[in-house]
């Protein structure tokens, strides 16, 4: 990388924008990256103008992150690989479902020694079932070092300047001080771990264990009930990550995207709401995707569908009964009152 | 011990009254213990009764766990000598300001080969300042082998038999199992651990964390901040005991004694409440004692007091700024609205 490294932000909702708030002030401030950092944006039109133009003109993305200012020196573009071509560091920062498809249109066109950071929380299907990470997608598909961000990060709190942490997983001693400097602030620390895989997998995972944390809240259960479960989840993610992503160390999941990020997953996220609803009213997901998120689908049945063909492969449903019957519960296999009963079966208690 | 072992519980407040349950339970349905378990009640009159006589006429301890039926073959003796003097295993759960004067009553008066529970959270104040764990003080006093269990749980929704987890920490591997099966219910889960100290040390420090988690709740700071404080506190607990009560496992702070009942208390106990109220109301603890508690002591603040006289000691307060801020705080000497700026130093975060 050259001295002045520069900076493409792919993605531009609400996380994305929020993260522009804090890459942006760090580019201008700091003398090794390029005062001016790009960001593409999927162009849309607001009452006439475009969404570009409005970034461009107000610093403010008024569709996804309204009433916060996105520094100057962020500029928005509408085409993706104009934006990356001369980037050093490319966020990639995108609703996963468009992901290959915008790698694929990057493809031969960015630098060739440029690296990524991807702060794509959940996994992709891999072909004939099973999952695939999104940063092993970007990597295979661009040829470059992928690294990952994920943490205890609700993007409005992020954006209020609300103090909080995150993990950066980056197994590259020279790029680790790097990404660092460009993400933290005095209200957003960073710690890096090696473990890049492990980050990533507890990103997707504790939205399972959301799910089950919401299940019990709709059934009424108290705070006890609900630590164990988060517990529970988090010795599933452990073992998971054990299973099918060895080497995976320990110390990661006390980091924030582990148990920090289940935390506030399990109290204050969306898979803990509609899934508390599920319980409450006896109506599908798929009734309350359109109720509660506007048709949006919600993460946390599609991984434990998802991971559930993984387990079933290897005979190892009954050693995860969280995530298998979080699974069962979502499809209408198995009713959320027997949810507790399965717990009781858990290895755990051995 | 014998064939039959006998079992009294030493305590019979909320806490007491609710494991009396799972313990009366047990030990009626299982053959390797004697069926009579003996329960120490401190005496009172309630409406010109003794509450022994209402507990062993009415089986309810209808003063510290109204609304629940203790098992008929849990006695209540209002003598401590006579109700633990034939027993092999002493479950002491009482408050630990009484602990040293109830070892002393029983010095020499039980059989030389029982061995110790100890359910009592928090720390005993050390001659010279600095903290003694409360199963080293019953150890050496009565001169018994003793193990401890702590866990996430809050007596109320123990004894409404909601699920939960608990951990025992027990080094001795012919006891571990008969301790929990004396314990383990369909809805109270337990794991056996063979780190004790740390089990113990994590049910104490946790208030500590506990009063972080309320502050920030009264500062108006959202779940990023929260969980943020919750894995702080963890890295120092962690780090607390592998400096002072070394070996410590890494794998003990996420079994229920750690994480779980960490989260249980930073989002549903009373340390959380009082300190959310100590920043909104601008009232002292000791105010808030009196018209929130009744005037009992918040632990939280004097785990912190003594914690921290260990840490100056070592010229450690540096390194461990959420405890020392806490502490801080609440005796006066630090605004709260300082204590992020403490967390922004954090030794995490380097």
């Amino acid at each position: 990388m050259g001295d002045k490294k520069k900076v493409c932000i792919i993605g531009s909702g609400n996380w994305g924008s929020a993260i522009a708030k804090l890459i942006g002030y760090n580019a201008q401030r700091l003398n090794h990256f390029d005062s001016i950092v790009t960001m593409y944006v999927y162009e849309e039109m607001i009452d006439g103008r475009k969404l570009t133009e409005i970034i461009n003109q107000e610093h403010e993305n008024v569709k996804y992150l309204p009433g916060h200012k996105i520094p100057a020196n962020v500029v928005a573009v509408s085409n993706l690989v104009e934006a990356a071509k001369d980037a050093d560091i490319l966020i990639f920062v995108v609703p996963h479902q468009f992901i290959k498809k915008q790698c694929e249109e990057l493809k031969g066109k960015i630098k060739p020694n440029a690296v990524g950071l991807s702060l794509i929380k959940g996994f992709d299907q891999a072909e004939g079932g099973g999952i695939e990470l999104i940063s092993h997608i970007i990597k295979k598909i661009l040829n470059i070092d992928v690294f990952v961000l994920m943490g205890a990060n609700l993007a409005g709190e992020v954006a209020d300047e609300k103090f909080c942490e995150t993990t950066i997983g980056c197994k590259n001693p020279e790029f680790a001080p790097v990404l660092k400097d460009l993400i933290e602030t005095d209200n957003f620390k960073v710690s890096v771990v090696d473990d890049a895989d492990t980050v990533e997998v507890c990103g997707a995972l504790k939205n399972i264990v959301a799910c089950g944390a919401g299940f019990a809240d709709g059934m009424g259960f108290g705070d006890n009930t609900k630590s164990a479960i988060i517990r529970l989840g988090l010795m599933e993610m452990i073992k998971f990550a054990e299973t099918f992503y060895k080497p995976s160390q320990l110390s990661t999941f006390i980091e924030s995207c582990g148990v920090a990020d289940l935390i506030t997953t399990c109290y204050g996220g969306r898979n803990r709401k509609v899934s508390e609803a599920f319980v409450k009213t006896g109506k599908s997901i798929e009734e309350l995707e359109k109720e509660m998120l506007n048709g949006q689908k919600l993460q946390g049945p599609i991984t434990a569908l998802e991971v559930n063909h993984m387990l079933k492969t290897k005979n190892m449903e009954n050693e995860f009964p969280l995530f298998t019957s979080v699974h069962k519960i979502c499809t209408g296999a198995l009713k959320p009152d027997a949810f507790i009963e399965q717990l009781r079966k858990h290895p755990e208690h051995k």
